[in-house]
């Protein structure tokens, strides 16, 4: 990738351009026709032609280009090749408009086998989506070779790159914090780590480095951020894996608004570097907002179908159903009463009964607004009225209703909601939102009396609300944040507390005592008392945020080498036994063995 | 950090605005004389004048400024304030031309305590560079506050950010690879996780990601980096720790020549992000070139005295001691006659001996080319002249002869040239170099009879050399490269065997049977036979090139947690004793404790 006169070729041919190939798979078009070219890679498909010419088709990571071959030459599926050849405008009527070197191919090809291959077990694209996942993950490598994963990685990497070029102006330093940490028992469960040096002794893996973030800004870092790994023992699933990869980010001498605009920026940046165009500007909504009129605090606004308040509407009504509860809410499906039979509404019941709801009311709108429903027969006229104005119901409409306490309410609501309306991945667009002013705490504790917080107890209060904290609890807003993207949470923050009087107030009020305090969070409370700036921060999840952007449902398909949903990695066999010589320089001795399946 | 008409406001003012501040400490300059600005930061230092004033230096991470304040404010070091004031030109006499800011103060200061803080247990300037280290890293988060460690922490990040805008437009696809691995008995001792899915199985913490680095090139994606975070369970010492960081790089259908090119632009965008200049071009040198002139294969080219071969002027020579020996060499080191009395050449010998030699000759060069030397007397005038003319000895010099195996001579000569020659850390440049052509063996092993590796078995074997395999292994060289930097190995990298049957070749020159190979690297071996392509790569440590650009000796100055050399963190106390319950999960019960210190 030097030239002769010891300059740098340019970046497109550098890109291309190795000792072993002029050009990759996918370059060649019909501009570059008379040049004699040499490209590597695996062989996609081969189909003989007669006795003295085969077709293949040489892919690489870039794409495929089609070689016409001497026929006696044996080379099979996934032979890596390194074909020289002379690109030629293809014969009329063989052009091939779904492949962007479809309108050449190379002529008078000279063929090297650089490896020979065994047959893959499965096909090397599209039909391997329909393999049982567990033999795609144990042939990861081959896996890893289909144009959709090549996409997948690629995605994963435009991401990270688009997200530190944004932030790398704005005055961030990158630190890498440790991986060996202290073991904590806050929090969710975390995979521990023997010491050798100190036997009986253990490391944890982090959780996040939110401990060591906030330390960071204690010592005038100023403005941090990091691609942290992160790793919780926890039971898996779709969206879950063991390790993740966090956007983990601090700020000081900010507040809210300075840490959501550049998280912000942050992610229309990497959005529009993968669709390649404008993205819809990021909402702020508050909580209250967002539960509201979409019965989440993670709302999906790719779709309409809003919770609509009715409360008012049954003030002084004769139904005691809805009179006097709560709240009564609801939402307009719109075509909804064609597509719902009496079956279908009886299942809706159900799974508003099984949310919580104490019921769940339907109505069919007629012609002129008039609404069919069980209930129909206790409303008044001007009731009957009030819902289809506050609903703005048309015939052929389907109106939901819940009558309850306003959480119950609004949660059922936005249930269904989500699960009558939300696209599939990869629809709709990419809607992101804040949402904001989340509560302080989250109820009352039963047994103790005192508020639960709501994040952790180390969210500042929103400063508005500061002279509420122990008089009107459940009414204190915080100062925490999340973003939500179609409809998943991708990641939250928050200003943090950092005067160590507030910090004792708020402990006060959900009975953590000062030595409780120090015993618990003393590694954090110790350092505040140096002096702490004003800080906040936020993280968020990168493998939600490329799955969405790749349009994928599940995390596993963004990352390279996952684990399936028991922690086993079916490509090496991890996790194993270890040596009985290295548990004992560890002092430590397997008591209960379950070998992996 | 967005303008009230919703646009964003340039870098330069999103990099030190906030909602807190207008400025940063370190901005402001003469030119922004009568301007009101808010800065927010560290109080460093506080001179009280008098009654009714005083003199605040307020610090951040990008400097300090002075400010003029009401004498009757109390504050302290360390306190964090918020200070509004007027930029105003410092009167005749008082300009301090040693801080960016020393131009100018602020004056008419309202001041807010953001926070309060206690004494810090070290001034945090650069006396605390003579604090016990333990006690730097007990308060961490205060040392961090010092320029030098803001500085450090800034570099690692800019070299970072340099090396990815460098590998970028190349076509790189940054992927994370997992941190839960396959324990392998291969190689250093690795940090082992317990699983609780499958108690009494254990994952491995990565000492490297070769093996997934690999199966990304099986998979098709061309080339691959990632800064990946590593463990290691071995002994720390001042240039290790448990855990770093390498640059991690992998690439397809290349030979050497592209991966030195690709590396070599990356640790030069990172020298030149740092040191703001040109740095000199990455010289390449082979393995034998590097011991024969520099005894070592890690030379530092920072100063000369190199080894010259004087085999040739003993050829016939009648001193037993010179002749027919393996090889003599020596050094010249200039100037070294007079600061070099009889104890201290007496020391040298005694250090060549220790270092393996038989014996250390010494000359001192007097008027006129004459040798003063206890072995003068029994060499011919012809070898004496011999000697002056290929060391170019001047007088005044010291020249330092071994006569030994060409090893052992080349080897003892390098040691004592490092240890005469070799300049501080942070002095005499940042000379870079490629080491190629390592031996593909270092030996046969005395009890096998078989050629022992120089590095790992998947080594390819330089393309020249493949027909010595059989007949004279120590013969050969291998595609194996490392990049040195001031005396330093900053990592080492190969073009890998893709092909089974040369890798069968090699395990059987070295005695590994093909059943012995798919036991211990069957995980490697099975993929390669569905169709690898050639490629190779590379991995250096992030820390020790930091270190070197920060002029740093100490790799823990520029890691902003490090571990002491014991393991542990005084910051957190890790490692530590967890919960029984959490055990007795995972299936392992401690049977030896030796508590931390």
């Amino acid at each position: 990738m030097v030239t002769a006169d010891g300059h740098s070729a340019p970046a497109a041919v550098q890109v291309r351009q190795t000792a072993m190939r002029s050009h990759r798979c996918g370059d060649p078009r019909l501009a570059d026709a008379g040049e004699t070219v040499t490209v590597c890679g695996w062989v996609a498909h081969r189909r003989q032609h007669g006795q003295s010419l085969q077709f293949i088709d040489l892919r690489d990571y870039s794409g495929v280009i089609q070689c016409v071959v001497d026929g006696t030459v044996d080379v099979r599926s996934e032979y890596v090749l390194k074909i020289t050849g002379l690109v030629t405008e293809r014969p009329e009527g063989t052009v091939n408009e779904a492949l962007a070197t479809g309108q050449v191919e190379l002529r008078d090809c000279k063929v090297e086998v650089l490896s020979v291959a065994k047959p893959p077990p499965f096909p090397l694209d599209d039909r391997a989506d329909n393999v049982d996942e567990s033999t795609r993950l144990t042939f990861r490598y081959l896996d890893l070779r289909r144009e959709r994963m090549q996409r997948n990685l690629r995605i994963r990497s435009t991401v990270l790159a688009a997200i530190r070029t944004a932030l790398s102006p704005l005055g961030f330093v990158e630190v890498e914090t440790p991986l060996l940490m202290p073991s904590t028992p806050e929090g969710a469960r975390e995979f521990i780590v023997p010491s050798r040096q100190f036997p009986g002794s253990f490391y944890a893996l982090p959780q996040s480095p939110q401990l060591f973030k906030q330390l960071l800004m204690v010592g005038g870092a100023d403005r941090y951020f990091q691609f942290a790994r992160c790793l919780r023992d926890e039971d898996l699933r779709a969206d879950r894996q063991y390790e993740f990869t966090q956007l983990d980010l601090e700020m000081s001498f900010v507040d809210q608004q300075d840490v959501l605009d550049v998280i912000t920026s942050a992610v229309l940046a990497a959005t529009e570097a993968i669709t390649g165009g404008p993205v819809p500007p990021v909402e702020t909504m508050t909580w209250q907002h967002a539960m509201d009129r979409y019965g989440v605090d993670k709302p999906d606004l790719r779709f309409g179908m809003e919770l609509v308040e009715l409360t008012e509407v049954f003030a002084g009504s004769g139904f005691k159903a809805f009179a006097g509860v709560g709240a009564v809410k609801g939402i307009r499906v719109p075509g909804g009463s064609a597509s719902h039979n009496r079956k279908a509404l009886d299942t809706l019941t159900d799974t508003a009964k099984k949310l919580g709801a104490k019921g769940l009311v339907w109505m069919r709108v007629g012609a002129a607004g008039a609404l069919e429903s069980p209930v129909a027969k206790f409303l008044s006229e001007a009731e009957l009225a009030g819902i289809v104005e506050k609903t703005e119901a048309r015939e052929g409409d389907l109106l939901l209703l819940v009558a309850d306490e306003w959480t119950t309410a609004c949660e059922v609501l936005g249930q269904l909601r989500n699960s009558l309306g939300r696209p599939p991945a990869g629809e709709g667009g990419f809607r992101f939102v804040w949402v904001v002013d989340f509560p302080q705490f989250v109820g009352i504790d039963k047994e103790t009396g005192r508020p639960k917080p709501g994040h952790h107890p180390f969210t500042r209060p929103h400063p508005d609300d500061l002279d509420k904290l122990e008089t009107e609890p459940l009414q204190v807003r915080s100062r925490a944040y999340d973003l939500v993207l179609n409809g998943w949470e991708l990641g939250s923050g928050s200003i943090r507390i950092h005067e160590p009087e507030l910090q004792q107030r708020i402990f006060d009020l959900i009975g953590i005592s000062r030595e409780e305090a120090d015993r618990r969070f003393g590694f954090f409370l110790t350092p505040f008392g140096y002096g702490a700036p004003p800080h906040g921060g936020f993280a968020f999840g990168i493998d939600r945020l490329v799955a969405s952007l790749a349009g994928e449902e599940n995390i596993r398909e963004v990352i390279a080498f996952p684990k399936t949903q028991s922690g086993l990695d079916p490509l090496t066999g991890a996790p194993t036994r270890v040596d009985e010589r290295q548990l004992k320089e560890l002092g430590v001795r397997v008591v209960a063995a379950v070998p992996p399946a």
